[in-house]
């Protein structure tokens, strides 16, 4: 492999003459060989650093501090990189010391190498295009990387709202399909009281679009922009109008309608949006999981179970017990939630532990968050595809347990009071009988008014 | 003792005679001797399931399906629990299995019995006046629980917002009067740019206020109400027209704008509402653990610490080092923020295991949520009133100190560039001398021109 | 209400005339009013702190550094409260910053005016024998609390593991009682192979031993005692020789194996142990959370679950579903275990924010685990009485589906191949027949050779 | 591409001609496209999967269910795959349903056709040599993965308790290097009394080598082996003579002294060794997390902080502020702790929610525990040698500050009594002068006498 000589305050070191990085990134791939997991593993960061950096370039151009022919020389190379051509330069680790400074330098120096080919130049001849004088002008990776983790989730939020509404969807199709199949609810894991299997499918439908609306309004808080803060808020180096002229800018260019952060010295401190759109995704998880759940405990069986619906099989469920098809993909739904819900620690202790002016701790909040967002959007589809869109239904076996429950001896109690309805229901239980049956024999309803009301027990709910 | 009977489906039982609380409530509390929590700790529940009860019964007797003498006795009862005489008989344990059916018990059970009294019945007589049959009518635990939690909740989050409210108040008292103090601003603990003591308050009384705004958005999401839902969300048992009746009654009572839920079999299965609640909850405890961190730092010392403000004295700090004051006030919100923080985790455990049409495991939600505000309000009031509106500011010590500081440098960077400004602040630091004194004596800058630069360096980022 | 004044280095401050604590815990009940649980609300903590106190009387006394008639009169105070008769003087809040300054001041106080009284003087009269000077001599808060911390721990240690031995035991009996009942068992809740219900509930006993035996070993490792440390580790105040003596002798009054801690300076600062026993105790907890889940799901129905079992019946299940009857006993378990859980989240932020020589949250850290462990206590009694005792087996439901188990192919593998066994299975499951009809008839096995293998299907596994 | 046809229950799939794996591994790969993190992402899951199919199939080789040739091919295959040979085909993700079953076939197909090249037939062509009926024979996902998982465990056990030696000798070092340096505690970031630079080192390294014990004893834990237990713990399908054969050849494959688990039903179901690991990898992150944050403290300035000691600057710290260094490696350490707090999280949710006779979420638990295990590996590796070994101590800041400290004063409580020295040590800090001028000027003591206290202050402690 051939070299080139960069140096930078520690001293001079040696590049792989092929890389779009300089020395501050050779340094972070020493410092720090940790998760083996780059930047370039979440395209939506990549692309948001790029799109910050074009912002402040012609931000900076048109307020006269940077040279036009510098700062379309970086445009250009940030279009390239936003067009997904050099991700692979962006090689950093996520879980890195140093605020982010790491990643933001990577940026600077794949972008002022790509710049300098434009205009002619070696890499790393930076006296023409400087990573720091040029690309980060008055900027901070204080500001910067606070600004294209937002970006990167608010795309990874808009992803997952997609994701869940196909789901959503699909479950709202199956809530159709099975609106005439009455069934016995359950609580407590206890029989309770007559449904159909139509509405449990659109309880899932209704509780997950719910999150979107949540998650919505989580990224909205992420349209909240720090830019113009510099190093600790106070704008130090910052050009007076660039803070406007930058997210103005960056607004254009993201397609988002960016607001300044009302204080800048908090905006700089401060993680909560970050606390707050994780606790939002793991909720979605969390709902996710629970109906994963219900998905495992419905299709239990085939012979001992609750039997009552029918996953599509994806694979041979065992090595060793054949004909066993298992609910492998609402099994992965789980596992992806427990996932999240731990994330959603490490962003806690992370929030918690920073400090006066900064959070140093941003990087592992960025790899939490932005996992967890390509993980349950994955595993939504899978759901979806893999899972909800096959699930047939034990129709006939539903339809005879449900006339023979108990349970609709609850319908009773306005008529009867607790305690007969109560009796009834025993009788029902212990005798074999149905409800009906035990009802009119008991001589405490005549057939055709008892009927009447069991009839009608499972038709409302909505 | 003296006692009576009562009886229930498992047999009769011996209740003492004084208890308002019939024979469902004493099951509990053989069952449930865990936490030695009453229901009562939380007088905001106790309120809440009265206002629930006591807007059922005037709804049933509007409809005219309830005696409006014993809607009228039921009437009386609750409001004389809301206004706080009865509390002590809210006694079953917080903890507790079978999905609140304990609490609603214990309150229909002491609602009957102060009912009976105020109709001139003895207690336990229930064939006037029944726990189930009157006082639940047209219910279950499964919507009545919920919703009086929420309510619970929502005058939590009102009490929490109040405080923080003041709370941000004093710190924007201290931003003003510390706004002449300059500083240097740290990231990652070392030194970076000027700001001043001021900014660094108002930063604190930014971040707090968001959170009032988002606390007051997850209180909004809990107006949805699922009564009139009854055991699964058919409505099973629920007169016609009870819904709407309900709600709109405990609407006035509650003084609240509640509205009906849109899909009651998701709205009783689903507590996704209470993961938000501890979500923002979170969030506002792990602030302000953040922030009671940076004033143990702000004020560590006296001798070898940052030493820029004082805490007031609260207590002698220690058995053995005599003169030692400590920081215990902060120390006890962050105390509070991790357990807020340990609760979120286990309201998440709970959420994940609810299964299909209804979550059993509110109880312990409950508990962990109304711990939590409750601690929280409190430790914001002492935070307030302990700690923040006393502390002073070390004036002398920070003016000398900002003059000093290499990190003015930074300042300089839009005239010199990067690496001439990194050489004066290597000469600052290393010689000793100021950065003014620095860039003059290198010949890079005229001393006028630098210190128009520095002297402004700390007065601009709001 | 009568006062006396007393006064510390904040000055003056009124003292109920019948309390006896004085101005430190004054001035901590003034500064703490947030949990409402008293450090009496842990007896096992009250005990301690005498029993360190007593000790450290003793050996001052021996070392000459301690009037014998003052140690002496400190010693029956510290007897008196190991008894019982005084703990609730013990006020303050267990939630409190100072790293239980106020904690270790309460037990001095109250100590301190005990033996005044004994003395013949009355309560505040200091000069006599001083809380500090006399009862706190040769110890800090930081070395007083922690170890007073470990031996409540202990205790509550040795309590869980007496409980879980008797859970295990009504455990093993259920394992005896239903080793004749064949079932199936299940992997991913889908029907595997045979099993015993008696294997089912051994390998609750089992698994439970194996966290009695884990609960041992942490004990173990809090018997490193580290008194003589004071303040920070170096004995500063410390007589010579103090180190030993006071924990040869608390080793003798608490009756348990004590080591001095090898590093003080480490096991000052350190809660490493804190965070092992809160991991044991999670263990524990959420074992016993999955036998309740595992109980819940085999005695789901009646008529719509897996209806193996029946939990004994402990009160009406529903508010408005008659006969419902819930397992409300395995709720409250899976509740215990999700509070602690997050009560571990909490110990964890607690030990990480620890900083330099002192971790400064020890208070919370102290609540967690005796609150865990008190309710895990409380909860494995009623686990064992309340509902493993009186557990039943639906034998004949059971017999009938193991018989007709289409997983009863698994056997066949060895002999068959698994191709041909899947066959089998697929076979006996769409053709509704038994795994021998299945076989015989697909002219695979003689009837004779494959009742042998499967009639034994069931009986290996230990 | 050129692709072969494989089927499976489900029907014919096409196979990459070129890939060592077939049908069940590409099922798996369609099923789960989650986290792109694949198998063989863990090299020690690899190598243990290898060395559990080559003790199973020497096991039935010797026990004659195995043709000799057909064992030989598997274990030929499987010593191929030890050595490193072909991870790369390890390649479904590591987050999946199914329990394990799609890694164990993976597992079982890679070696199925590699056995198969041996044998001079090609890929695909079962009827030789079956993934099913010979790799896996006697055995289950079941029994097969956690063992494996735990054997990899073991290894990571293995490597993290090298690492941390090496780092424990290197703070000892420090701690010899520093013995000399007097410097003033701090508890609750308050100056306490003396100690020396070198304590603090030593302490450091105290308590990661208890660590390292804890680690031990939890690998200790995982020799338990569950071979034999098929799919429930019964045994069903294993040769009798398997399960003493099967764990004897493991255990002398992997070096290992392996037990048969006590209890097979229990081990099969059972989590609660992974549930322990997680704790004590927890404890030690955090132990870690801990020291890195008061190497942040300690180091924190270089004119407005602590200054006590340098950390070896490992890049530039800013892209901003000129001169800035940044202590990154600590940072990455915290952020590891924060990823394995929340990973413990995870674990504990995916143990909760097993069931019945297996726990179906061991994947995700299998990637929690072993990323956790390689990024502390990875980050106690650089905080050695990036940070640790390069610090420096400000000796003449720190000696100036101990003489001149009013914390000496405590030294002077056996002599003065609390009292007096807190009147000493507060006019030492209000007066600026040394504690032995103040106590000699207030006359309470003379000035030789005084020396002898203060100046052996500091040399006590271990």
């Amino acid at each position: 492999m051939t070299y080139r000589l960069e140096s930078d305050s520690l001293g001079s070191i040696r590049i792989p003459a092929d890389a779009l990085w300089g020395a501050h990134t050779a340094r972070a791939l020493d410092n720090f060989p940790i998760s083996g997991i780059p930047v370039s593993r979440y395209p939506g960061l990549v692309v948001a650093l790029a799109q910050v950096k074009r912002a402040a370039a012609r931000a900076n151009s048109s307020l006269g501090v940077l040279n036009p022919a510098v700062a379309n020389a970086i445009s250009r190379a940030c279009r390239d990189i936003e067009e997904g051509h050099h991700h692979q330069h962006f090689c950093v680790d996520m879980i890195q010391g140093g605020a982010g400074t790491s990643t933001n330098m990577n940026a600077n120096e794949v972008i002022a190498n790509l710049a300098l080919e434009t205009m002619g130049h070696p890499r790393g001849n930076y006296q023409h295009l400087h990573p720091i004088d040029h690309v980060n002008k008055c900027q901070s990776t204080n500001d910067v990387y606070p600004t294209a983790i937002k970006l990167a989730l608010i795309t990874a939020v808009q992803e997952l709202d997609h994701e869940l509404g196909l789901l959503t969807e699909s479950m709202r199709e199956k809530g159709v399909a099975f609106a005439h199949v009455a069934k016995i609810g359950r609580t407590q894991l206890q029989d309770a009281v007559p449904m159909t299997l139509g509405q449990e499918f659109g309880a899932f439908a209704a509780t997950i679009e719910e999150d979107r609306c949540r998650l919505r309004e989580s990224a909205a808080l992420m349209l909240e922009c720090s830019l113009g803060a510099t190093a600790i808020g106070t704008g130090i180096t910052a050009e007076p109008g660039y803070r406007e002229r930058v997210i103005e800018t960056l607004a254009e260019i993201a397609g988002l309608p960016l607001v300044p952060a009302a204080d800048l010295l908090e905006a700089t401190s401060d993680v909560g949006v970050f606390m707050h759109v994780s606790g939002i995704l793991k909720r979605s998880a969390i709902k996710i999981s629970k109906i994963s759940s219900d998905l495992r405990l419905l299709s239990s069986g085939p012979q001992n179970g609750f039997g009552e619906i029918q996953l599509p099989p994806r694979q041979a469920g065992s090595s060793i017990m054949p004909g066993k098809v298992n609910p492998v993909i609402p099994e992965t739904l789980n596992q992806i939630a427990f996932a999240i819900a731990g994330a959603d620690t490490t962003v806690t202790m992370a929030a918690d532990n920073g400090q006066l002016q900064l959070n140093a701790f941003e990087p592992v909040i960025a790899h939490a968050l932005l996992q967890g967002f390509s993980w349950l959007t994955k595993g939504a589809r899978i759901l979806r595809t893999h899972c909800i869109q096959g699930i047939t239904a034990n129709e006939e076996l539903l339809g005879g347990r449900a006339a023979g429950s108990a349970g609709l001896a609850t319908a009773l109690i306005p008529t009867l009071g607790y305690a007969a309805a109560a009796e009834v229901a025993n009788k029902a239980l212990t005798g074999r009988v149905t409800v009906i049956d035990a009802v009119t024999s008991m001589g405490l309803m005549e057939r055709d008014a008892a009927a009447l009301i069991l009839g009608g027990a499972s038709t409302r709910g909505r």
